[in-house]
């Protein structure tokens, strides 16, 4: 008989207690859990401030009582481990309501403790108006201050996925709200042009988003509302407020009525860390692909573990549900005798900001060039289904590849629809180590209301592949910004168009129907940048310019990429 | 210079037409199009006639003359090709509007004729009233006997694509609608119990539907409407009565007011028979994977060709517009002397019904019991979302492997949300021949609007593994049916689903979260076939008793696939 004793019951630690009873009826299995809740839906928290998701129930996927009734799992909650022996092999363990300790034997350990909320030491942090959102407690008090202070204005500090959800949780309650983000951009994950489409989408909807500004000071303001004694104004409801004034990094000032931190998360390594267990190099638990710590009857899962970036090899710090529930389950399998591995993290993820959907897997360009590593790239704006049929709308999608062999290092895609397919599609086709190539073979449904006959993704993977036999070169809005004197901007789309969308500094215009009869208009000493609106004429015109002797490069994506790269918020 | 002539102008004609110029500024290009339109949206022909597609125009993607000025290709509209003749390298073309006759030369000859909808010797088939769909001036037809005859009853014949689409267009505009299907079940790329998910649809929606029915005789009625000056009520409308009566393979008489035949079709190898170019196995044009026919001048793709099946490399019949395209691309590439390969066909396709959805790709079961080939297959039931999240919908997944190496043999699905999207994945993954146990790993988009963080794929991975490594064996509900004297049914559920949902006939109820205490009650000697609502607490209840000693095996898809399997229309 193997006892179990699992640190955490949400997700990872939740997952691996069922996974070990059904492999297992004579094991023992005791979760230790020092709040309230197990295996709650973390995810959804924003969704019940919002008020979309109604019932708070809802969010409570299991409780003790039905861990016990269904998989015989000892769930304590209220139960924190304070120290871990590993030599002695157990635990202690303080009942938090109570404060009594008491130690618990194991033959294996889980460590399934999460990460918590950065918290930046800043003077005022820890004002009551000032919360961070991490479990059911944190959402219930975030819930009852809006209840009960009413606030007009609120302010979301970090632009991540909590973040964005919080700013529109806020909004969803008719609630103003300003976003301060310390770097140039939301959503790490994806690239500053990418995340441009949130910015834009986060102004469309009214959202004071002020990039590259911090929070540098909270004061909590003395409300003094004038009482209807004093106004003689007794049918007048009373106006509430602001109870916060913020110092932000630019050095202004913003009065607010709640501040949600949303600033990121840290591995609770402390545990870990006390009772020797060694600590990876980006500052989560090293484990190996069993899961296994650098103690061979303790294990690990979840926002607290390091793992293997799919295209480096490199530690990286993941947390997300997906890998944390499937590591459980492989924590389970392992502790339990058998060998399951966990296989590397390409980090897919995606969040809904308002009617946007933003989504990426493996690499961004930012990481890409940090790490030195050769890529190419390029994008495409392609309808999520046809376009003739009613709803379509374009997704954009970013490709980066390996340059030599077309290996898929990473993709993002953002747009109001389709997005989470496309997504998933590339995460997959990377997960096969497919190469571009490939992509034009998928076979994807198709029927009108669902996409088209040649999908975003076959049309990411054949500009691709045009690139890598070398149909085609092609340039990068960045490269038409510096206006070299050896090329020259050849924009192709019809003038309408210009005039509807703007235009490229300096560009001639000549329409891609006219170009065949107009080439003798076009230097052949000069490099032809050719420009249209997302890179399809584009492509048409560079073939024809480069059959006919002229130098040729496509902008990739167009005049739509264009603008997400220089637009400036 | 390289000339081109194409027989057909639309998919696979015009998409070779583009690539070809795009590869070659030299190449002489003809488009050789026996009807008025090139290049339109097939796929979009009953969504204008339903009405959704408002403009009519929007299904013209191209026309002769966007062709000449983008691509310089000479594209001659009702010029039908009457005759090949492969020695001269010649064609015989004939000015359908003049009846005038002339010869094209090629250097290379690309066929894109399609398939033709297939149109049975009935008595009275050719009457005005009926009506197949394949292009522009067949969506016309029906469009205006739909606005001239004002029919108030429809009647399609054939439940495949164009046959359930037609039957959702005319409920659309108001139309009481008979679907006439031979076979026991509509939509043949899924089995018989998938597709009792849109058998339900299409009842539950008010169509009439009657499977195992065919059309055996078509009359048309004499129509005799009461006219006002014999009823002297001058501001009635003019009821509008059926004008055909129809014999059915039942010997049922049937009074309609138009006929649309989805049948199905058949490919156009006339012209290549006469010409001796081979013909496959399954009647259409024999071609090797660069799309080249017998003879090495003449290509073929699209509707008319055989393609390798993905899985058995079997010759097969695919009319779909997503490979049609691809071939149509790779074949211009060969003939102007590159080398591409068409890389096998699995199918992928997805139809919309109403609110449901329905998609499938790879092998299905009738397919692998044909050809004997080795398989298991699984059900999973799982949210499109997360289930917390408003507008969550089941996605009914159905996954065949081989029982042997895991290797994905074919999948479908069938819901409300998320089904184009999990069969997407899905064909990746079978693509990529990875096998059901990398479905467990794959990393995909999460957040509770999109997905889950163990999506439907997971959970089928998952599922299907267990099988393979001998976690669990399941039983299905076909065995359920048989009562063997050596077996139990053991019914997992709460009483209240059971009253809520339906019983098995004979089962003994214990619910799960009380069974670890009731095994006693259980026999050792018989063999227990454990069932739930979905398969899941089924197989939480069949690892228990495996391993206290009973021989269990749990029910795939729970009651659910139960219902889909037993329920008769």
């Amino acid at each position: 008989m193997t006892k179990i004793v699992i640190i955490g019951g949400v997700a990872g630690g939740a997952s691996a207690a069922a996974r070990a009873r059904r492999l297992s009826e004579t094991a023992e299995i005791i979760v230790l859990e020092r709040g309230e809740f197990v295996s709650f839906a973390n995810c959804g928290l924003p969704y019940h401030i919002s008020g979309e998701i109604e019932a708070r129930d809802a969010l409570l996927l299991q409780t003790p009582e039905s861990f016990r009734h269904r998989f015989n799992v000892d769930v304590r909650v209220f139960n924190e481990v304070i120290a871990i022996d590993k030599h002695k092999k157990e635990v202690t363990v303080r009942r938090v309501l109570t404060g009594e300790i008491y130690q618990e034997s194991y033959d294996k350990l889980l460590l399934s403790p999460g990460a918590s909320p950065v918290k930046p030491p800043i003077p005022g942090i820890n004002s009551h108006y000032v919360f961070s959102l991490r479990n059911i407690p944190d959402m219930d008090q975030i819930l009852s201050s809006l209840l009960l202070n009413q606030p007009q204005h609120a302010t979301v500090v970090g632009g991540g996925f909590i973040g964005l959800e919080m700013v529109e949780a806020l909004h969803h309650r008719g609630i103003k709200v300003t976003l301060l983000e310390l770097s140039d951009q939301v959503m790490a994950p994806v690239d500053r042009e990418m995340a441009n489409m949130l910015h834009q989408e986060l102004v469309e909807k009214g959202v004071d988003l002020r990039l590259n500004t911090g929070l540098a000071a909270v004061t909590e303001l003395e409300i003094q509302p004038a009482e209807p004694e004093a106004t003689g104004e007794y049918d007048k409801q009373i106006e509430h407020t602001n109870t916060l004034e913020l110092m932000l990094s630019t050095g202004e000032m913003l009065k607010t009525g709640l501040v949600v931190l949303a600033i990121g998360v840290k591995p609770e390594t402390m545990l870990a860390n006390q009772a020797g267990i060694e600590l990876g190099a980006r500052g989560g638990i090293k484990v190996d692909a069993r899961m296994c710590t650098s103690d061979p009857d303790i294990f690990a899962v979840g926002d607290v573990v390091e793992t293997e970036d799919f295209v480096t090899a490199l530690p990286s710090l993941v947390p997300l549900a997906g890998p944390a529930n499937r590591q459980g389950r492989i924590a389970a399998d392992n502790m339990l005798g058998r060998r399951e591995i966990y296989r590397r993290t390409q980090g897919t993820s995606i969040c809904k900001l308002f009617d946007m959907a933003i989504g990426s897997t493996g690499l961004n360009e930012k990481t890409l060039k940090r790490l030195k590593l050769p890529y190419e790239k390029i994008y495409v704006h392609t309808a999520s289904h046809a376009s003739y049929y009613p709803g379509a709308h374009p997704v954009t999608l970013k490709l980066l590849f390996n340059p030599t062999d077309g290996e898929i290092l990473g993709a993002q895609a953002a747009g109001l629809d389709g997005v989470d397919k496309r997504i998933d599609v590339l995460a997959v086709a990377q997960r096969a180590r497919m190469s571009v190539y490939t992509l034009q073979d998928l076979e994807l449904t198709y029927a009108p209301p669902f996409g088209s006959a040649r999908d975003v993704v076959n049309q990411a993977g054949m500009v691709a592949s045009n690139i890598l036999k070398g149909d085609e070169a092609v340039c990068h809005s960045e490269e038409l910004l510096l206006g070299a004197s050896d090329q020259i901007v050849l924009d192709v789309r019809n003038p309408p168009e210009l005039e509807a969308s703007g235009t490229f500094p300096d560009a001639i215009n000549i329409p891609l129907d006219q170009l065949r009869q107009r080439l003798h208009e076009l230097p052949k000493d000069k490099e032809i940048l050719v420009a249209c609106q997302v890179g399809l004429r584009g492509h048409v015109a560079c073939r024809m310019l480069i059959q006919h002797g002229f130098k040729a490069r496509n902008l990739t994506g167009g005049f739509k990429t264009y603008q997400m790269v220089t637009t400036k918020f």
